[in-house]
């Protein structure tokens, strides 16, 4: 049985990880007949975002693992202890999380830095030719990590130019994409898919999401 | 197209609503080709759990109705401005929250009490023929909304002898029900699963689910 690392950066669209992106992976997980690790870093989030107001919200700040534990039921690992060799994939739900937790591109655009856990872990995966999965914000902050190694797969969000062409500044190669579809860079093991960056509802999302997790299980059994 | 309300109790399993039921909810909603229309109490919820620890978090309350739009990002209405001529039938999904924040059955039992507007939506709903779908713990909620009414449904909460007890004396017929099935009275349009009662993993309780939103969208359009 294949065990799928799922690196979550919070709850909720707006300050954490896109929860239908992040249920949908872990659905389409299950549905596949694998074991997904569900794990996050243990550090603060950026800002936590009032989701009715959509205005930052004031009190005291949360904590990233201690959200994302809220979508994987308690089930969760600290992403400073997981290591390549433990997974045989690794997937990045969406959400503006993705972009200020995990890295700051929300902030800083095609001059970010990552997480230093998750630069470390998916440059692990790379090495060992093991796939990586991106949904949604999250092949921006991939873009940042495949350039600093020199590799320059192909990748999507959809069709935003300001978001493609900071891929393309970073060292991808953005491809437009459907919400329905994913990009398979064969060569780098990198698969993407929109989601919530073009979709309109949760069944078409789950159907791009659903065909990344398919196409990484693939690769990670061609390993 | 349909509109099924679906009443949300916060944002995680352990202090509100379970979050893949609520998303698997939303996707056989839309997959169905109808609308979903999430709201929730407006409210403080009865206590924050940190869901690593999976025990109380200390720190200021939270409010049900903020925490339940990260789930519904952003798209909801307060439970109190909700008529049930705006929607054809209406979902509660399960976690902690339905038996903490729209009712007190986690402490009180069979002696619980129900929030007054999950209490009026339920009876509006009821009284119009329009369903009611409960899931993973609602069903104990909802027991207590129906006995007060002089109903007596079949439900469902899986196989839980306490919990199943409780609901027959509060005025339900509890029946014994696998996850990936459902419980339909079609007399009073209630339809049940157990999801995460019994569920091991989501692909279980979405099986669960999908059945549960089919059949709550058959009997709308038998209304």
């Amino acid at each position: 049985m294949k065990t799928i690392g799922v690196c979550l950066s919070g709850c909720g669209v707006f300050d954490g990880s896109e929860i239908h992106e992040a249920v949908c992976t872990l659905l389409a997980i299950d549905q596949a007949g694998a074991k997904a690790l569900c794990c996050a870093p243990n550090t603060p989030q950026v800002e936590v975002i009032d989701h009715v107001k959509k205005q930052p919200a004031g009190g005291p700040a949360r904590n990233v693992l201690v959200e994302s534990a809220r979508i994987a039921r308690g089930e969760i690992a600290d992403l400073s202890t997981v290591k390549a060799s433990q997974i045989d994939a690794l997937i990045f739900p969406g959400g503006f999380g993705a972009a200020k937790n995990l890295c700051d591109f929300a902030s800083k655009g095609a001059a970010c830095t990552v997480h230093p856990d998750v630069e470390r872990l998916t440059g692990e995966l790379l090495k060992a030719r093991k796939p990586v999965g991106a949904i949604c914000i999250a092949p921006a902050m991939l873009a940042r990590i495949v350039g600093k190694l020199d590799l320059h797969p192909k990748l999507t969000i959809g069709s935003d130019r300001q978001t493609a062409d900071a891929i393309n500044k970073m060292g991808g190669q953005h491809c437009d994409c459907p919400v329905r579809e994913i990009i398979v860079d064969e060569r780098h093991k990198i698969v993407s898919t929109p989601a919530y960056m073009l979709g309109r509802g949760p069944a078409e999302v789950f159907e791009g999401i659903g065909k990344l997790v398919a196409e990484v299980i693939r690769l990670a059994d061609a390993t």
